[in-house]
């Protein structure tokens, strides 16, 4: 593979030679890439905006992520935050720090990989730029997108004996990430290793090619629904149910049994000799949909496809429980992602 | 001092003790820190948005530039790509990559010197995140600020004949930059040094703690003028300029003589033994806004306090050139900040 190195393009020159290919998808984008700032029009709609940065050594593992799944990621779990208000993500800016050790083939990659996820998710690439680093690779996304006034869903509107729901199914992407490590090996360059993922690709692509539920926030449009409280899951079941819980005074009572876990993700977990449910409560990276909805929709949540209802809201002095399989009241704790602590 | 480790607060309570002084000041701010995104409603006016990345070792030198300093020039730089585009920025967000080496009230400090320019500026923080890094410090703003339709300056619309506008003065930043360089060793703790910073206090002001030119910005709206174009000078006038005579077709002439330049940079360029419009032309984070106005106000702009006519826009086969005190035509160069070149 040829090498070209960066500063034979320069800062202006990587950029241009980066977003060329990103095309023009959404009428709120007035101006993209090029000027001190890009501008939106979002006339009556309301504007969310949300960030992540993310560092290498610390958010993601070079050794076995590929630079084209870690764009398409960063773009994609920018945009769950915006579905997880109710929104539509429609603008993005992407800045990166890229050490000596990168190629203009690599940053291609990454970029590859962006474009990849704007244009699956209708996602405009407005701005960014591209600088020098010390070490390693830092990639930092912005992601604004719209909301109807009086229609986006907070993490405080929950009320007392709404139910709980949660879209898809949750602990894959740590299961995979657990996978990933114990492979390591094999991507380390130990060439008589060979990684042992058959019967595990769905446990591999939910940690590295993670997708956001726009289809979910499209159901709920459909059916005429805002859900009264809603959050995306990247540190974990228990972690973000206790953010609903405090932000909107309220307790909470889920279900052991109602958590949707794939049948892989089970395999997984007693390969790892793991308790199953604790890797599905704390388990991060799923960019699943946790949300709330009034207890008189119970009947068509019920039998809403890919979205299950896991328990319900109580008042906050009845604490946040989870109920085990034998009817045991355990507290729940967040363990997840906490990556200062 | 006290040394708090981070992780005793942990990621969602350092965030929390962090921005807990911040207040809300704008309208258009519906919801700041700790949801999924932040809600911004804009009304009937454009939403802007920009964001710059800065890293330890190549934005900027701790041995030199205290917390509190960085904190302030992080925030204000954001400001001034607003600003540039004849906008007010509103809204930060900002995210943090820390490693092991700052404690909870180094973070504070940061966070004190970006709270003293939202206050000054009447900018809201919104959002962010805050994560372990491996090595040294990362932090990432996005701002969002709003423009009235068709009052938004671009970097495309410098016209033949339009004059050429600088504010402030220029290359003082960059002086200011050298002295700190040259004086660093008094910062890494040899004691028998000190710094001989005495009659150049406005260049290492102008380095640590710049200041976006919102004053500018509304002078312009006084009078009721939209500038033709317009950036911030963060690389150095001849690179800016060439952004705009490229993205408007144009050419231009700029005239040596006018470039505004404060007596300290000329008595610290002589010092340097280095050419004065040098310094002027390709010395970067002066933070000036650099626009274009019709000549027909030329009148106004010749008696505009703070504000300098430096010559004019010609058509584009003419080039890019600035004519020396003794007559000659030199074609700009942009030699600027280009930190991946």
């Amino acid at each position: 593979m040829n090498r070209t190195e960066i500063s034979s393009l320069g800062e202006f020159g990587l950029i241009k030679h980066l977003t060329k290919d990103f095309e023009k998808k959404n009428s709120s984008t007035v101006l993209g890439v090029g000027d001190d700032a890009a501008i939106m029009d979002y006339k009556e709609k309301q504007v969310l905006v949300t960030t992540d940065l993310l560092l290498e050594g610390i958010h993601f593992d070079l050794v076995y992520v590929p630079l084209m799944h870690l764009g398409y990621k960063s773009a994609v779990v920018n945009f769950s935050d915006i579905y997880a208000m109710n929104g539509f993500p429609k603008q993005i800016t992407v800045s990166l720090g890229v050490s000596k050790r990168f190629s203009v083939e690599d940053i291609e990659e990454l970029y590859a990989g962006i474009k990849l996820a704007c244009d699956k998710y209708g996602v405009d690439l407005v701005g960014g730029d591209t600088s020098a680093s010390a070490t390693g690779l830092t990639i930092s996304i912005t992601c604004i997108g719209e909301g109807e006034k009086g229609k986006i869903s907070q993490r405080s509107g929950a009320k007392n004996t709404d139910l709980i729901c949660v879209s898809g199914d949750l602990g894959a992407a740590y299961m995979g990430l657990l996978l990933l490590e114990r492979e390591k090996k094999v991507f380390s360059g130990d060439e008589s290793a060979q990684p042992d993922f058959a019967g595990k690709e769905y446990l591999i692509e939910r940690q590295l090619k993670p997708e956001a539920r726009k289809d979910i926030v499209e159901s709920l449009a459909r059916i005429n629904v805002v859900p009264t409280s809603m959050m995306d899951i990247s540190d974990g079941l228990s972690s973000e149910l206790l953010h609903i819980c405090k932000q909107s005074k309220v307790g909470c009572r889920v279900y052991e049994d109602r958590i949707p876990i794939d049948y892989q993700t089970a395999v997984m977990a007693e390969e790892f000799n793991m308790n199953l449910t604790t890797a599905a409560l704390n388990g991060g990276e799923d960019y699943e949909l946790l949300f709330t909805v009034p207890l008189e929709m119970n009947d068509v949540f019920q039998n809403l496809p890919g979205i299950k209802v896991i328990g319900h809201i109580t008042d906050e002095s009845l604490g946040s429980c989870i109920i085990t399989r034998d009817g045991q009241e355990i507290e729940l704790k967040a363990q997840g992602w906490n990556s200062l602590k």
